[in-house]
């Protein structure tokens, strides 16, 4: 299921040093040695949902996905030239000014001629014709044939006057002065009549067709220069946190590079979002307010990653000064805490995703692709997800629905297997670069062992 | 397997204006009714593969294919900021020269703590420690606790000295002035230590591996601004043929619109290329000498279309001047004409497909891809192909391997079906933008009745 091929050919016997991880303890247990690890999970010690000292109760994943996707505005259509248009929806019913083939035409190299003359050609009864001339693809001049004549014919030229069907060269002797037919042509045969692909007057390109290469050409064939589409979403994006430095400088302890606002826009732009990077956020509360004010007017989504304290936090206070940005404790690991509000005068939709980078990039996955493909106008918001089958035991905590990064492969014997790449941990990037899957585990599940199923989201770029 | 979702609620017995189309005489036959046409080929009405009269003997596919890939060039690597690189394979061992994390620190939001004192902790028993402050992410100073004691600590902050745990705060009363732990925490529960993710000195990024937002955000992570990669190859790409007239022209009768240039060269972005289109070539002999030498500099990959004259036609001529670009018989429909060279003094590889816009786009499947693909590094070179029931029978010249434009979509049952959309010419736009794959037929089958299986290569957007 659009599972790289690359992993086809792997198998569950294949070692890799895979841990999996006892949420209870956080310790790691070891992998293997044929023991599946059947432990029951301790409901008691497992975290429950915050909720008290936040000011809103915990939502689940649908219902902060849900609000996210009712509030994004559906940017106006705009016109683009074809080539831009590429990947992009069409946003207008494209009615053809022409009739596609624009002329009565050869559908092939051959010899244009009457059907009565060659309906009883045959290998052992040919019919001879007399050549009277040859048209190119793109040869004009009128010409026509009579009775026992007939014309060469380049693939797409003009069919002459008087011919009904063109003789495939490759059933002829390919004759100069004249031709030898060995084989029966019917009327219609082998000609391309004006307006059979598209008649003139008629849609072409209907609205919300996703225009590819093909929609490309037809639109080039009825003469279209530029196409109404769904634009791309201009996405700006924020990295908040006061621990955070440029990719330039070498971090002192406590502090960490801002790889966010890189890692968000390249997830933005693979989403489909024209993606404008804006690093990390003023120190300077008033800077900060400025820099947001100004993203209202260029940007269809801002997108800020952030862990923000409750209370006190500038973030926090400079979103609150523009608009109505609700942080809310969801009921997910990674990602506890998230938020979507609007600001500015022109209600610019902001979505918050944690700071820690793994955490990021799985709430984009989770509420910001789906954001960006509903405001490309796609039908399919989601990405597909495959059962697999997991290859080592997947725990999650009672109550919250886990992504964990996993890889997955074919298994010889068909379907899917899966290994959970490290233990969840939100700051291990090279682990979550390993992965070509989110393992999605339900808020209802707390344990699933070695060889049970598990809900795996292949994450492959594009689409 | 990456069939657009859209389809998957689709059946069989959905109707559409479908026919499929004899070969034998071109004309069509009704489909429906519940009747399984299976009549026999006759293999003497099929066309034979040209031969006498080209000057070499015909080739098939793969032969023409494997000329291709062994003659294209790898571009070399070159260094591209970080976000400039996404899509792209990297071409180094990215080391890591710094450890990540950079230093033990807190994986979430709790108090650090001193294992011996929490090792017992119960929700019965619960344990109560002093709290000596609070290391928010990206405060640095030193701190540290003793025994009895504990600190406040974020998600990434620095892990004070003397503490080897971080009790969740979930599992707490979240005090202030003391803590009460409820549940046990085992020595280093919760704790990052530096270089657990990466170590310093070690690879982060293997070569070859290709760069999504999960490398970018561990890229910059690593403080790597810029990353040595394998480019896009540089694809120019011109149409021939006296016919042609640019898009923004009416086409007189026997003319023909320039669409081949704008659709293969979004075929070609879409491949991974950075296409340049230069439209129509010059009708000026010299000035068309001129135009393809200039694309010998800054092209990797120089891609014609065009259906040119077996002699004395001017492209050919001015190919040959240039370098040995050889035109050949290939055994595939459409596209019975392919060729391929080398031109100039960097020996750029030239491919021509044929100048018919459905024909065109098939070679670019066929060909041009899987080099694009080659160049940019790519272990898979070929779209996965599937087996799909064929819902209305498939007729295919014998000796040809044909390739039809159809419609698949998920079968209720299981698998897949296929439609195939009109009868393979070559001129039909419309057709072949309404489909989502193309139907390979191999050279030695020359009927495929209703129910039977074809393959199919799904023709998606990207990857």
């Amino acid at each position: 299921m659009g599972v790289d091929d690359d992993s086809a050919g792997a198998t569950v016997r294949e070692h890799r040093d895979t841990t999996a991880l006892d949420l209870r303890s956080g310790t790691s247990v070891p992998a293997g040695g044929g023991v599946q690890h059947t432990a029951q999970i301790d409901a008691s010690a497992v975290p429950p949902p915050p909720a008290a000292h936040e000011s809103t109760l915990p939502r689940t994943v649908e219902q902060h996905l849900d609000e996210i996707l009712a509030a994004v505005p559906q940017p106006d259509p705009i016109e683009l030239a074809v080539l831009d248009a590429q990947g992009l929806l069409c946003a207008e019913e494209v009615v053809s000014k022409r009739a596609l083939p624009a002329y009565d035409q050869s559908a092939l190299d051959g010899y244009a001629a009457r059907s009565d003359d060659v309906a009883a050609a045959t290998l052992e009864a040919p019919v001879r014709l007399a050549v009277v001339g040859e048209t190119a693809a793109g040869a004009a001049g009128p010409s026509s044939i009579g009775p026992g004549l007939a014309q060469k014919v380049a693939a797409g030229a003009l069919l002459p006057g008087g011919a009904d069907v063109v003789v495939p060269a490759v059933w002829t002797d390919r004759g100069v002065v004249t031709v030898t037919v060995h084989a029966a042509v019917g009327p219609g045969d082998y000609v391309r009549r004006a307006g059979d692909d598209v008649a003139a007057g008629t849609p072409a390109v209907a609205v919300g067709t996703p225009i590819g290469p093909a929609q490309i050409s037809l639109l080039a064939a009825v003469g279209r220069e530029r196409v109404l589409v769904r634009p791309r979403p201009r996405v700006g994006i924020l990295s908040g946190g006061g621990e955070l430095v440029d990719i330039a400088s070498d971090p002192a302890p406590g502090q960490a590079v801002d790889v966010n606002s890189y890692a968000l826009a390249a997830a933005a732009r693979d989403a489909g979002a024209d993606a404008y990077r804006s690093g990390i956020v003023p120190a300077d509360a008033r800077r900060l307010s400025e820099v947001l004010e100004s993203q209202t007017l260029r940007s269809d989504l801002i997108l800020i990653s952030g862990t923000f304290a409750d209370e006190g936090d500038m973030v926090r206070e400079a979103l609150a000064g523009l608009g109505d940005v609700r942080f809310r404790p969801v009921t997910m690991y990674p990602g506890t805490v998230q938020a979507f509000g609007r600001i500015g005068h022109n209600q610019v939709p902001v979505i918050v995703v944690p700071g820690e980078p793994v955490a990021a990039l799985v709430a984009f996955e989770v509420f910001v692709r789906p954001a960006i493909r509903l405001m490309l106008g796609k039908r399919q918001l989601f990405r597909r997800t495959v059962q697999a089958i997991a290859a080592q035991p997947v725990y999650s905590p009672l109550g919250y629905r886990q992504y964990l990064h996993g890889q997955v492969m074919r298994h010889p014997d068909g379907g899917y297997v899966v290994e959970p790449l490290g233990d969840g941990d939100e700051a291990m990037l090279a682990r979550m670069a390993r992965a070509n899957c989110l393992i999605v585990v339900d808020e209802d599940v707390t344990e699933v062992s070695a060889g049970g199923l598990v809900t795996v989201m292949p994450l492959l770029l594009g689409g």
